[in-house]
């Protein structure tokens, strides 16, 4: 069912892989709601609809993908065993679709993974292999254990069935517009593979809408590989947009996706950070992490271009720790 | 449609009231998920189900009684306006069944009441009435002013209807629950209008459920009250249950539901509320207000004797600002 790419795959066929999968998906992940915030809207003098993927089963976006790629195998492949490496989003969105499909996960985490999220994977059913504190070779490692041992690898964003469970996203939104424009989109960016699935859709059907891709200024390993023109390794510092964190895997398929489909790239400080995500509390009382807070600043910072516009952000995930976000709202 | 009462209703009164006005009120305010908290339920070694108000509409359970009292209108009636004094929940319920169902709102508020609430209360179509700075005095202007211009006053909880439209919350969990038992449910009190609502319809289907009433030490009227034998006017401390502050109207109906109702009164202090709010937050990435972690604090309190049972807590509201929340989180 699932064609093998030689190389990365074009828009249109993500597009094509999305809405092939969506109704399936859509059996397991009903849609999440698309919310006008009318005091970010008044603030902006746009009007403002959010995505609210902070409130998707997981916590975030990242179930799709999971699902989308779980999806894909056989119920032998699934009984076998799936392998991935994350501490975060990812890991609850593969546990998360193996406990609602059947089959067996492992899970590679640092062993000094906080005992809050190793329990939310376990809860799940996955194995948890702990090792060593460098969260940076758990995934070869855990690549190279499901080679080993036949069993499949699931990156968590360097896969077009990955990138095409993003894509649902833009479906969705295209669905709920009920026909209404949508001039703009913001989407935070880590590895790529959400803003890509969700442009990939969206530009189908809407190709004059303008993508704003967004990453904190820290750690924006896609804005400047794409500036490069080449995937480029980068020191990243630490975050409040912790879920956008991280390199960008050498050949992955979102670096061209990304170069063909994101048209302005927006890079965020923490303190916009931090302002967008105590204006989302104080303004709708929601939970967003601070990659989701990351789309918000961004849509802020392109204020003078989006006035009179109907844009679209994806508030991509609600995974925040107290700690995290006594931290992110800072002293009063 | 609405009979007086010349006394304060019964249990069984009030039952019916809610059975009445469900169908009507679920068209207007579809039901809010009773979700399992796993991690929770866990530590307790309980079976934990949440009925999440948070996600209500407005972001509280307050819409439902003000939904409720505001169907009991004429159109005529809801044309020519009504009257509430609130700063907080109630005042975005009544705004917010006056948005959706027509009709014109004056809301009094304390001068210094904050602007984004005050925002929020204006974009629901409310025409704000600033006075003074003692929030005490305002319930008893809005009925002077209601009562001189023959408006409709609408109460927090001191109406049958609004305790009925609270008890709609029972109605919901006892479909939810899909025939499983039900031990035990725990409910923040304040003026007492949501536990009166949520027993009453509880306890006419689950008579041997166990109902556990939850306040802050520092500000509990209700239960200060019914230890008393009488309505007891007592001098509140501030407290991060907001929600549930302030004294008990003289001669209210919920006095006497709740003395029938309400089984065990927890009293909890600001640390047991501020540990609840930050579980809620690690485990479930959940935004509650300070009310609703009350009602966890309550049932984290009596973990011995809800050993082993299921449990429903009611999670009343989300409505809580960036500042209380870094207050209640406290520092690292």
């Amino acid at each position: 069912m699932t064609e093998a790419f030689t190389q990365a795959p074009t828009p249109a066929e993500i597009a094509a892989r999305s809405e092939q999968v969506a109704p399936q998906l859509r059996r397991q992940l009903p849609p999440t709601p698309l919310v006008r915030f009318g005091a970010f809207s008044d603030e902006l003098g746009a009007e403002v609809l959010v995505k609210c993927e902070h409130l998707q089963r997981t916590g975030s976006f990242k179930a799709r993908g999971a699902m989308a790629k779980i999806l894909t195998l056989t119920d032998e492949q699934r009984a076998r065993g799936v392998v991935t490496a994350s501490t975060g989003n990812h890991g609850l969105g593969v546990g998360n679709a193996l406990a609602m499909l059947g089959g067996r996960g492992i899970v590679y985490l640092p062993e000094n993974a906080s005992p809050s999220k190793v329990a939310a994977l376990r809860r799940l059913g996955l194995e948890i292999r702990a090792e060593g504190t460098d969260s940076g070779v758990l995934e070869p490692k855990a690549r190279a254990y499901a080679a080993e041992h036949d069993l499949t690898y699931v990156s968590p964003y360097n896969d077009p069935d990955i990138v095409a469970g993003q894509g649902t996203i833009g479906l969705e939104i295209l669905e709920q517009l009920a026909g209404e424009r949508l001039d703009a989109v913001v989407v935070a960016v880590g590895g790529g593979g959400l803003v890509s699935g969700v442009a990939a859709t969206l530009k189908k059907h809407l190709p004059g809408i303008t993508v704003y891709g967004a990453s904190p200024a820290r750690d924006a390993a896609m804005a400047v590989s794409v500036e490069a023109g080449e995937i480029t390794q980068i020191d990243g510092q630490e975050t409040l947009s912790d879920g956008t964190a991280g390199s960008v895997e050498p050949g992955s398929i979102t670096f061209e996706l990304c170069r063909q489909l994101v048209d302005d790239w927006v890079l965020g400080g923490e303190q916009e950070i931090s302002d967008a995500l105590r204006m989302v509390i104080d303004t709708e009382h929601q939970l967003i992490e601070g990659s989701a807070a990351m789309a918000f600043a961004a849509t802020r910072a392109r204020k003078a271009e989006l006035a009179g516009k109907r844009v679209a952000v994806v508030s991509c995930g609600g995974n925040i720790s107290a700690s995290t976000l006594v931290r992110a709202l800072g002293p009063l």
